[in-house]
Order: C-alpha cells, then sequence, then structure tokens
C-alpha cells in the first residue's frame, strides 16, 4: 500500500504532511549538507542549536507567546508532565508561602476525560497537597459515569488559594473540548478565577493540557497560563518531545524550595534544568525537534496558525455536519454535547455495534485507518488533526453519505 | 558536502549505518508497506508492537541477557536515569528494611570521571541516603585533581549494605573505561562486593551506567548488575531513547514503599511502570526505538556483538598504537593511564595549543569532524563508536602518521 491510498485518523502518533516527511528522509542521510545526518549530528552544533531556537520562535510568533513565557523542549511525554508541573508549582508555593504547613496546601483539577482523571490521580499518588476536584464531569453527564462533556460554569469549585489549577483543555479519549469563546457554555471559567484580593488579585497558576490541540487553534487567555504543554506527536511531530510553555515565575530554583521543606524534584523534572540550558541540558530528542521545526516552517508558509484554525474549523463543521444527518437517521449518537464536541477528536458509537463493525470495516477497505475507539469509550474516533487536510475530510464525508445510504438501502 | 566526504568522530549524537539511515527514510514516508510511516503509526499497532519486542530480542540475545532481567525503553536520557534508579532503588530498600531509619541508607558511588560525578551529585541533591564516595579517582592521580583513569582496587571503600552501588564503566568526557576482564587492574572489583554473610552473600545492588559503551562489547558480570543503562545516541540509535536493563527484584512497587516511607516516585521514574506494560504505559519516542531496531539488526547480520567487539578491539589498538607514537616522538599526552584508556572516546592532549589546533584543522580539511575535546578537558577527543568503521579508523591513522611527519619535517 502507498501512502496516497491511505488516510491516517489515528489518534498519536499521527499523520504529518508529505513534504516535511521528505525533507526528513534526506536530511536524515544528510542535514543542511554538513554531510553529516540529523540523527548523527552533535546537539551541540551551531546547525542544531539553530533548529532549536527555530522552533521557539516559530511557536513564540505564532502563538504569541509573551517574553514572560518561556518555551521548553523535554522528553517523557504529557504523562511525565503529570508529575513535573506538580512538583515544580508546589516547590513554587513553599517559597511563597514558607508558613503554611503541607497539610494546607491544595492542588486544583477539572476533571473533563481520561486524561485529567490520570493526572489527579498522579497528583494524589505524589502527595505533598490536598488535591481538590474542581469539578468532575462525570457527574453532571446523564448517566453519572460518562465523560461527555464541560459542565456548566456554577459546578466549578475553585479553592481559595491553590498552588495550581490543572485542566485538559482537549480530551483525545473521549472527544471532549472546552469551548474557545470566553465566557460562553462549555469555555474554561477563567472570569471564576480572580481571586478575592483587593483590585481581584493575580489568577492562580493555571496549568493547560493542550497535548492534542497544541497548534490547531488559538490558545484562550495563554497569558495568564503558568504552564501549557503538549505532546508532539498529534499535531506537530513525531512522538519523542513535549513542547512546555512556562511563566517566568515558575521557573523554580527548587533546590532552594527543597531546603525549606518541599519534595526535592529530579533534575530533569525542573523546569529551570531547561530553562537555564536552552533545553540543552543533556542530548534532547534532535530528530523530533527537527521535524516538529519542519511542521511549524509549513504552517507558516501556507498562512500560520490563522489559516490553520479557519481550516480546522471547516474540517470539524464538515464531519460534525454529515455526523448530525447520521444522528437524524438514527444510524449513531453523539457521545458528547454539542457546544463540548472537539475539534481535534470525533467521536460517537453507532447505533448498535453491528452498524460500527461495518463501519469501520468499509471505512478500511477505503483506505480510513484506525477510526476504532479507545477502549474505554468503544465506537468511533475519528482523529482531524492539523496534517488531516480538508481534502481527505471531504473523502470521508461522502464514504459517510454513501455509507448512510447503503444502510437505508 | 556529502557523506562520504566526512567522518563524524564525534562523542554523541554520533554516526549511523548508511544503510540504517537509508531504510529508515524509507520507512518515514511507509513502514512495513502500511502506508503510513514509522513517525506516524501508532504505538499500539501490531506493527510497531513487533518492534519493541524485536529490538528487545536483539538486545537479550545479543548481550545473553538472562530472563531474571527485563530491557525497558525510557525517555530523558542517562542524565533522568540518575534521578531514577536513585528513587526506585531507595524504595526497594525500604520495602526490604522497613526497621532501617532513613538516616542510615547510605548509596556508593565510585566516581571516575565527570558523568559518575553528576550522578552522585544527583543522589545529593535527591536526599533520602547518605551518599558514599566509594573512591574519588582524582585523589589518585598525579596532581590530584584530574581524572585519569581507574584507582587501584584497594582503594575502593565500599559499604557495608548500600541501597545501590552506581559505576560508570566508560566516561565519555574524559575517556577514562573499566577494564573488560575480571580481577586485572582497572577492572571493576566485583572480587570486593561479596558480602560478609556465611557463604558470600548477595552482591548489593549494582548500577551500571553503559551510555558510551552500550553494544561495543561484552558486559563483564551483566547477570549480576540490578541495572545497566544507556542513553541510545552513541552506539545503537538515535537520541532519545534509552535502554534499561532491570533485574527482576528491582521493579520495585514505588506506591507500596511510599506508604512505608520512602519517598514518591513519578509515575514515569517508576521502573515498573514499564515493565507492567512493555515500554507502552504512554507513547514512546517510536522512531528512536525504530532505528535502534535497525542498528541492532544489522549488528547482527554482521556477526553479532562477537564480531563488533573484535571490530572494536582492533579500532582502538590501530589508534592508540600510532598515538603511543605520536607520545614517543613528544607530540602528544594521554590524559588517562595506559589500561583505563577508553575504546570508545580516545582523549588526548597536543604537546601545546597549537600542536592542537593545527591537528583539527588539518583533520578537518580531510572532513574529520568533532574531534575536538570537551571544554572541561581541552585537547583531542576522537570518538570511535560501532558505526564508525575499521577502515574509516584506517584514514584517521594514515593522517596522523602523515601528520607526524609533516611536523617533523
Amino acid at each position: 500500500m502507498d501512502r496516497t491510498q491511505v488516510i491516517n485518523f489515528g489518534p498519536g502518533p499521527s499523520a504529518l504532511p508529505d513534504s516535511v516527511l521528505e525533507e526528513s528522509a534526506k536530511a536524515l542521510l544528510n542535514f543542511q549538507g554538513t554531510g553529516i545526518g540529523i540523527s548523527e549530528i552533535s546537539h551541540r552544533s551551531k546547525e542544531f542549536g539553530a533548529v532549536v531556537k527555530r522552533l521557539e520562535q516559530l511557536i513564540r510568533t505564532q502563538l504569541d507567546v509573551p517574553p514572560t513565557h518561556h518555551i521548553l523542549f523535554i522528553q517523557g511525554g504529557g504523562t511525565q508532565q503529570f508529575s513535573s508541573f506538580v512538583l515544580n508549582m508546589l516547590a513554587r508555593y513553599r517559597l511563597l508561602h514558607p508558613n503554611i504547613p503541607d497539610e494546607e496546601h491544595v492542588m486544583d483539577y477539572v476533571v473533563t476525560g481520561s486524561w485529567s482523571k490520570k493526572a489527579a490521580e498522579e497528583a494524589r499518588r505524589l502527595g505533598g497537597a490536598h488535591v481538590n476536584i474542581v469539578v468532575d464531569a462525570r457527574e453532571h453527564s446523564s448517566d453519572g459515569k460518562s465523560f461527555t462533556g464541560i459542565p456548566p460554569h456554577e459546578a466549578f469549585k475553585f479553592s481559595a488559594d491553590p498552588a495550581l489549577i490543572y485542566y485538559c483543555e482537549n480530551e483525545t479519549v473521549h472527544g471532549v473540548q472546552f469551548a474557545q469563546e470566553d465566557r460562553t457554555p462549555s469555555s474554561f471559567p477563567f472570569h471564576l478565577l480572580a481571586r478575592d484580593a483587593p483590585g481581584g488579585g493575580a489568577i492562580p497558576p493555571l496549568v493547560a493540557d493542550y497535548s492534542s490541540s497544541f497548534m490547531s487553534r488559538k490558545i484562550p487567555r495563554l497569558a495568564d497560563h503558568a504552564v501549557i504543554f503538549a505532546g508532539a506527536q498529534k499535531n506537530i511531530g513525531p512522538s519523542g518531545v513535549t513542547i512546555v510553555i512556562v511563566r517566568e515565575d515558575c521557573l523554580v530554583d527548587v533546590d532552594a524550595a527543597a531546603k525549606m521543606g518541599a519534595a526535592p524534584v529530579p533534575k530533569m523534572l525542573a523546569y529551570k534544568t531547561y530553562s537555564d540550558s536552552g533545553s540543552l541540558y543533556n542530548t534532547p530528542p534532535t530528530f523530533a525537534i527537527y521535524v516538529a521545526m519542519l511542521v511549524l516552517e509549513r504552517m507558516e508558509n501556507v498562512g500560520g496558525l490563522k489559516v490553520v484554525e479557519e481550516t480546522n474549523r471547516r474540517k470539524q463543521e464538515k464531519l460534525y455536519g454529515v455526523l448530525k444527518e447520521s444522528e437524524g437517521k438514527n444510524l449513531i449518537r453523539f457521545n458528547v454535547k454539542d457546544g463540548s464536541r472537539s475539534w481535534m477528536n470525533v467521536v460517537f458509537r453507532g447505533k448498535d455495534e453491528e452498524l460500527e463493525k461495518q463501519f469501520l470495516a468499509s471505512g478500511e477497505a477505503q483506505g480510513f485507518k484506525s477510526m476504532k475507539g479507545h477502549r474505554s469509550v468503544g465506537g468511533i474516533r475519528v482523529s482531524i488533526y492539523n496534517a488531516i487536510t480538508e481534502e481527505q475530510v471531504d473523502k470521508l464525508v461522502s464514504f459517510i453519505k454513501e455509507f448512510n445510504e447503503k444502510i437505508a438501502a
């Protein structure tokens, strides 16, 4: 089978643009005419140094990351961040509040799907602070146990002075995403965060997991975040590198905090290790960083985030559009309520398992790969990350129309 | 410049075989005829699952890893392991010795170069046990402050019951390596480890950093080790994946240990996370794993570790041979004493800085890249990892002979 016969709708690692892969393939043997491949060249070489700087600059420009925020490249995926941000933010809290005893430290978790649930579990495992569940979306679902959307704003119960507030912007498994427009239903309730201090006070440290929506559209209130992180393997590159955007005051001197009683932080989990060294404290995943740079260069060349966001908007509108027709014919039902549905991971169930099987098998025959839903959810999940073109979505839409007709016949 | 004009003697990331890079380049666009690239395919696919299993099997067979030992693939490099093995082994010690108070826990560090020095510093940072320096090689050097070789066996002062004993088999920066033959000068003194218990008792948990010599020759007493780790980017692949071989009893239930007072271990730093999931707990660095598999397949095809070891033996004999001639002519001097010199990183100083500059510039003109010594050591360092062929070493040897003649003229 060749690339033209296949569309990879997998949840990640996922599709990358052909042109990027072609250039990467050449660079594997000879990177920028050095006679040395990109996987072989020293991470201390000026050539690779320029790649890291360029990747940082591409992210900074396209996402409009303010100078207050550093951009770091870290290994270990989003799951390792579940530990890292906890340790860094608890160290920060310890430095800021030397007199508040550990038992009174609180971390706020917004739970809207399996990833945020996992993040909260890791926070509990690590201890060091009470984990307050701001809201558990399951309690607001019709069956009381499913992740089916973002709960109403009034359900969010933030703590008075948490060491961090974590949320997952897009839940890859459940297909639940926060709405982008501030103060609309299903948006993140930033307006509830201002503290009671005179004049409103500062927003508590917001930590956002953008793993599966990074660079797919604008990040609302980016500058108000303490930490934003994203594994590369959805929208911007191969697996093996995680982009972490950290506000200056969260690049904590973890050793100073440890002296004051905070838990010691492993060197490679401390954000300051990366900001002090330009993400070159030890050997970084050079190939993954290089490919991510190519992906974002290409993105800039086609018009940048704005254009990509508009394409992504149309892609999901088209796909949800035809699926609403299927829903109208009682062929499928959505797991997630309207308004909370993900732009990236389109999740639905067939009317019965037989139809799901048929759908997946017919899709597979057309070359549509990896549309099976996560084992914890079942059904269908179609991931339409940045590298999936509008044309490819059109093909899927036509397929669904034909499928519906065939079923009706 | 093309590949044929260049020899990459860099300390890592370093050279990879042409044939492997060519196959990887093809796989980037289409992996095993799936129509999907290796960086795009799901880590849960059967195709990628087979890659992980194959890589494990290639390591197991060629290094003769016994079934008591698990082979894990972890991100973060050797430096992250400096934290991970400490946390895992302290958790293990806590479970085994619930009644020994923390203040009496000890970790033994053998310091023979900058990497083992760094490892010991991280152990001190993390706390949780006293760090005993078994021996500091600098104290046995002529100037009292340089890393110039493995100290004599009688200088090693092991603790009675350490939670771990760490050593770095090959010091990449200083070019210091343990001798391979047991009970010879500069070998690791395994014979001093047997405990006083009747019958000799068990060897305390040995942790060996093999980052820059892994798969270059046989590992002495492999089965007696608790943990052996190695970043891939020297001998077996691109950066971004670290191979960790862990004995069964060191796959610790860190949560149980934490309940007994051990420090909590971040999920992605706990070895059990990887052994329980076949190194697929979260998305692994798929490309790096794939390339490492190709490198080791190729190694098997050319005769396996035995043949590679013999080639490496000849490579370093030839290179040290011509350098001894240079030494005889007072053109260079070795930093490291005979017997402790690394097979992988050949480190020396020119008689003066001028000669070093000339050597590097003339070498560069021949396409010999990255021979400059580490900034902390100065001089010259030539890294001749597995992918450097004997023919390429021959070229370097001829160059050095000619260089010596030119200088003499």
